[in-house]
């Protein structure tokens, strides 16, 4: 294991205090370095927070500013941040409006928000939305089985354009509560992942060998099998989210493709142009795009497809502004840009 | 050698056109897909235009667009774009104010750059900036044995500013001039690469060895040692920097730590956390800041760092807008940010 770090327990606080100051003038420290912040918060709107742990960089400090999240609580490396740094979130971040906690499914992450939130009740108003839009796990039911995994960039930026709209939190959890079955990823991986802290790799592939259906954090898929071209490899992945998605020949949407850490961007433009064709043969409309490493496992090789449907809602929502560190976008056309 | 791809030889082919493909709000492939330019030209204006070989992505396609460069030229990976694609992209681009070519340092490109310049002679203006950023080489003449590296993109993005703010072709070769003593990149890498072509790396490295000075074309680099930690390898590079910068104290600067493909963003900003507070100590301030994977070397791990003196043009050229596909940002305040 080969990391620009220096003790590996103080990897993830480092980091941070790095990111922070290179983004200086978009965000700031919380109380006790807890969480990262808005540098100006806007009173009156809901707060959005979100959070889990280290090692899926830039989700989800790169996504701080205006248009997305008031707030992330970053824990360590795949494990969830704790209740307390999620409290100090809210307390600092609501400003009257309440907060609406967005989730990647994982049980850590869902039961330290949920503490979190039941620990505020009666001083804050709490929603809170679960993002699980990984489909390997075809046969399990959404609310239990499915992980969070790169679509929870898509939850965070519509739900953060809509709280930037002025919606109240009643209506953001109605939203959130409509994409719940609007959004479908699978990845594959063509390594495993090494935590610093153990120096272990989390599993071992042969070098004619990839991982299908994939999470993000370094556990295993749901099989092995041998690699294979760009081509074969977007069939399996295209042909797994349509069975999962019901959409319908002429129907629009978001495509997503995002590499896991250490695989080269020109990769993931190569599987997107693939990917691509295939949804467009299959009638569905790529209105828009976002290519690049968003989500991400450490370093490491591989990526993730995500399809995500777009109504007039969430197509105006997509679109909105947003100033993060990880995603900016001014006023301009966007039109099949990224 | 495991890469999301189909035949080695269409790879860069098929990734330029997924990349064209998502970003068709803000550009197109020119004439018979030599080259990739801005969608929308302004005339008058000076066209920037740039290239390289493949496997230096985003660089330089995704600095296509408003405010940094009209046209990229990509060759084969590692192999500098032909005269033909350079001739056409200054052929499409220019609206009548010139040429400027803005060229990395290497015998291949530099050569192909002056032999396009040369079959336009008299038919269009053109004037050369060469970039030759990296420190490594200490005794070597700029002019000759420094390569173009990360750097590259400062020069880019500044003299894209300037040419969208109305200043002609001798004023550009001016400003690139007075840059050339201005910015100082040094680089190191954890691995070597793999050319998906002969599918052979370049140069391999044991478990504990890193390279020392490394460029961006899987070349090795000037030594080799015993990995060290981050705060060692930060006093290495950027005591190697201060040393060729002759920067003084006092004097304001960008700080730019970019990553050669493979290595995590977090590493990366903790390699900037460090960087920033050996230069600051050392009486630099550092007024504007960008980290990320921006000019690569394949899947290359490793990073390089450059401090680039920011006089009051640069600062202002620096903070203009910019709209590309690897670099966007608006009219926002970018105090401390990126």
């Amino acid at each position: 294991m080969k990391k620009f770090m220096n003790e590996a327990a103080a990897m993830v606080a480092e980091s941070l205090e790095g990111f922070v100051s290179a983004h200086g003038g978009l965000i700031m420290f919380g109380a006790e370095r807890k969480f990262v912040r808005r540098r100006h918060l806007t009173p009156g709107k809901v707060a959005i927070i979100s959070g889990g742990g280290a090692g899926h960089e830039p989700l989800h400090v790169g996504f701080v500013g205006h248009g997305m999240l008031d707030a992330a609580c970053t824990g360590h490396i795949f494990t969830s941040p704790t209740p307390d740094q999620i409290i100090a979130a809210i307390e600092e971040t609501d400003t009257g409006a309440g907060c609406l906690l967005i989730v990647k499914n994982y049980a850590g992450d869902v039961m330290n928000f949920e503490m979190a939130a039941e620990a505020v009740l009666g001083r804050h108003r709490i929603e809170t939305v679960i993002v699980s839009d990984d489909v390997a796990a075809q046969g399990a039911a959404r609310s239990s089985g499915r992980r969070g995994v790169a679509g929870t960039l898509i939850v965070e930026k519509i739900l953060g354009a809509a709280a930037e709209a002025g919606v109240n939190l009643a209506g953001l959890k109605a939203l959130g509560g409509r994409m719940e079955t609007q959004i479908h990823t699978m990845g594959v991986a063509l390594s495993g992942v090494t935590v610093p802290d153990t120096g272990r790799a989390t599993f071992t592939l042969e070098p004619d060998e990839m991982e299908v259906g994939v999470g993000i954090h370094g556990e295993p898929g749901l099989y092995r099998q041998k690699i294979a071209d760009a081509d074969t490899i977007a069939r399996l992945i295209c042909s797994t989210i349509l069975a999962d998605t019901g959409l319908q020949n002429g129907d629009r949407a978001l495509l997503l493709v995002n590499g896991f850490g250490g695989t080269p961007t020109p990769e993931l433009y190569l599987m997107y142009n693939v990917a691509r064709r295939l949804f467009e043969a299959s009638g569905i409309r790529i209105l828009r795009s976002l290519v690049g490493t968003y989500v991400t496992s450490l370093d490491m090789a591989g990526l993730s497809v995500t399809l995500s449907l777009l109504d007039e809602e969430a197509l105006h929502l997509w679109d909105a502004p947003v100033l993060t560190a990880a995603l900016q976008r001014g006023r301009h056309d966007p039109t099949g840009g990224c």
